[in-house]
């Protein structure tokens, strides 16, 4: 996996490209609904072309098991989109 | 209009308040539709209860009115999720 880094051993910082907008928003639409399904909430930064997430769990303010599981989830929606 | 900032006289940047992260993720993609529609995309930066938005022109890497016209239909969009 070469979209998340550990960033000051706090939280997970990813970025997915993507080929335009529509696509980048609908990830991020997605990412949310599995956020709100998992009560587990990342920062999500749209752009032309690139979805940011950030995440760590505020209870312990740091990472937790959950946030490897909701990075792989998510890689495997990006799956998806990719224009391969 | 307490909403909008212009920042370095280059772009606007506004921050919206929700009341949860899902009343902030269907404001996300409201506002991505707005900028399929008009095809003007701006940064959206979605977290727990807050959307921020980043816009400019970029053909001109400033401000146009395209922009102000922008902001202020996001304003009445935001309108629908007021708490009050």
């Amino acid at each position: 996996d070469d979209i998340w880094t550990v960033v000051d051993e706090h939280h997970l910082e990813g970025t997915y490209p993507f080929e335009d907008f529509r696509d980048a928003l609908e990830f991020t639409y997605d990412v949310g609904e599995l956020a709100e399904d998992e009560w587990h909430h990342p920062d999500i930064h749209l752009e032309w072309g690139e979805v940011t997430i950030e995440m760590w769990t505020h209870k312990i303010d740091g990472l937790h098991k959950t946030d490897f599981v909701m990075a792989a989830r998510m890689d495997r929606i990006h799956e998806e989109y990719a224009p391969e």
